[in-house]
């Protein structure tokens, strides 16, 4: 379909390597990704800068990224917030921009993820990335998300009555499109039985169940159609549909813990908002923090029933060639996990399928692509539908 | 000026009190502040919320404030983020809730400004304040705010060549106006002679110079007039206009030290927004973190010349019954420095005087008022006009 001079589109998109990258400073990162964008944009100005962080303050004892970002990118002057909801920030970014745009209150907004966390100011990424969890009633408790997410899932294969090993097509499938990331921090295809014969991180997750906590930053330009540059030739991305939800953030608030209802509502908003349905999409990029909550985001979602998300990776949906293809460029597990520059990257991800840019991961005649940012154990759920249009 | 069906209008106020407050939690602190602000605005329900505050992360290792306020408010689901740019945050989550609903996207939202960081975990509130500044460059070296402040009135004294004790005005009216403020953290009058013989804490600041950190909370329920609940009888405060500016994070990168750029094109910039001018301005919250940021304020606004905005406190301008009444309820000096709350603080405030209900501190027939939060040593600013109108 052709875009339409209201459309609100992805104009350009950029990305740094994801890893331990410790000899890149938190602007440094970020500076790379918003340059990298605006060259890809054709040159377009942002007016508004919105920055997904979660650890900057804590972890680079460094408040106030606007300003400094807006600086040290060239846009002096310009109107740079920073916008956070944990490990769901780059989702809330993205989220901001494009309300900016699409109220017309800003013509070109950039969306900004950057996270430098791997090596820290006094203290280590591990004690500063429970702060998505209650730090009153959780995290003083010994508790952090991956160790949450190992509760539920024994409870999950307790209800569900199936073996462990049936759970190996999530880190495997995510390897397996990594390879064709060049950005991504594991790209390395794994098997089946190097899942098996990996050490346990914490009953009964294996070390593969777990997504790598990682730096990176990545950025996109969001504008009008209308506002494009004449010579724009590039197959456009729209913003069809978003929707930022939260839920009761502690996990003992809850009344069903194996049920992301945030994420549940939140894709049906998004939706909805888009006009489209689940049958629509052609691609989901989902939060696979640890392997559950890859599971709980497919049945949130509606892709699978309650307690049947796991059959996703083993009957061949989460596949490239499947009906669903999922963590296309590697997820949240072989990319990286980013943080807070992790919604971001999905919508850069996203758009390079959209765009017909995803090389040997590229899913055929994509053109609405879901994805979904999440905090903690699912309390703060951002989710787009991505769309390509004609320019 | 009766209001408009589509004025954006400032429907409900709440606030605790401002202070060491070590026994109250953040999450209570701000659940207080998002309750009493309901209750004032005839219980209408906000759909969004954005959080602004500077050091949960660090302080009270929580992130994902929007998750956990707005469960913790009676508000589950809704959409609920964090905005920060340092001390400026209030003023941030105000202006994203003026967008929000200007633009027709959401109906109803809460600017919430919360800062709890004078007992904090394993730091010190002078060791987190800094994070305002750039950290590689700026507070690594051991500046902090006040310290660059302190050496930019060393600098303006020695420009523009007179007394100090010409400055004693500023604290002085800060403290006569908190006398009238139930929530100060400091409401006591002070006499000049105080100020003169306070011990310094800076050359050439003294205790009076510096406002002190603090704690509290503050919340505005913002909606379109047409929104408004029929029965609702109180004068309405229509936010007439709203920006934010950034300027170089670091002093060293500017051109002009003793010129907040971005305090000055915000005010313009809201101004012409607003379509005031000036002259119409009744009263000025500014963002007096040292007497240094109140002079640097008044310049950058336009309300004095360069080098001339330390007259305006001691020829009685700024005092209730002079042409710009400013620190009208005390003022960061002594209502208290809730750093990322302080801005919301400011709306509260001036709603009360643009509703008449400022008690002895009242503005007579104020209609528009001037806030404007900074971050830092003005990295960041981010300036509102506010408006009575009749219901």
């Amino acid at each position: 379909m052709n875009a339409t001079k209201q459309d609100v589109v992805i104009a350009g998109i950029g990305q740094t390597d994801v890893g331990e990258l410790w000899d890149v400073s938190l602007r440094d990162l970020a500076v790379r990704a918003i340059q990298a964008a605006r060259q890809d944009a054709g040159g377009l100005v942002p007016q508004t800068v919105y920055i997904g962080n979660m650890l900057g303050a804590s972890a680079s004892h460094q408040a106030n990224l606007g300003a400094l970002l807006c600086e040290w990118a060239g846009l002096k002057g310009a109107e740079g917030t920073t916008v956070e909801a944990a490990d769901a920030s780059g989702g809330v970014a993205l989220r901001m921009a494009y309300m900016a745009v699409a109220s017309g209150m800003v013509d070109v907004a950039a969306a900004v993820g950057v996270e430098k966390a791997t090596d820290v100011l006094g203290s280590d990424i591990e004690s500063l990335s429970v702060r998505n969890l209650d730090a009153d009633f959780e995290a003083s408790e010994g508790q952090t998300p991956v160790g949450q997410a190992a509760l539920l899932m024994q409870r999950y294969l307790y209800e569900n009555q199936f073996p462990r090993e049936a759970l190996a097509g999530f880190p495997v499938i995510a390897h397996a499109n990594a390879v064709n990331n060049p950005h991504a921090m594991y790209p390395k295809a794994i098997k089946a039985e190097n899942y098996l014969k990996s050490g346990t991180v914490i009953e009964p997750f294996n070390l593969y169940d777990v997504a790598p906590l990682a730096d990176g930053a990545a950025a996109v330009i969001i504008t009008r159609a209308e506002l494009l540059p004449k010579n724009f030739a590039r197959p456009l991305v729209r913003v069809a549909g978003s929707s930022l939800v939260t839920d009761r953030l502690a996990l003992h608030d809850r009344q069903d813990p194996l049920f992301f209802e945030a994420a549940a509502v939140s894709v049906r908003r998004a939706c909805l908002k888009a006009g489209v349905s689940l049958a629509d999409v052609d691609f989901f990029e989902y939060s696979d923090i640890t392997t559950l909550h890859a599971v709980l985001s497919l049945e949130a979602a509606g892709f699978a029933q309650r307690g049947q998300g796991w059959k996703l990776a083993s009957d061949g949906t989460l596949l490239l060639t499947g009906a669903l293809p999922a963590a296309t460029l590697g997820g949240h597990k072989a990319r990286g996990n980013p943080l807070g520059a992790a919604g971001v990257y999905q919508a850069v991800e996203a758009c390079l399928q959209l765009r017909g840019e995803a090389g040997g991961s590229q899913v055929p005649h994509a053109r609405f692509g879901l994805i979904q940012s999440l905090a903690g154990t699912g309390s703060t759920a951002v989710t787009h539908v991505l769309e390509r249009r004609d320019s």
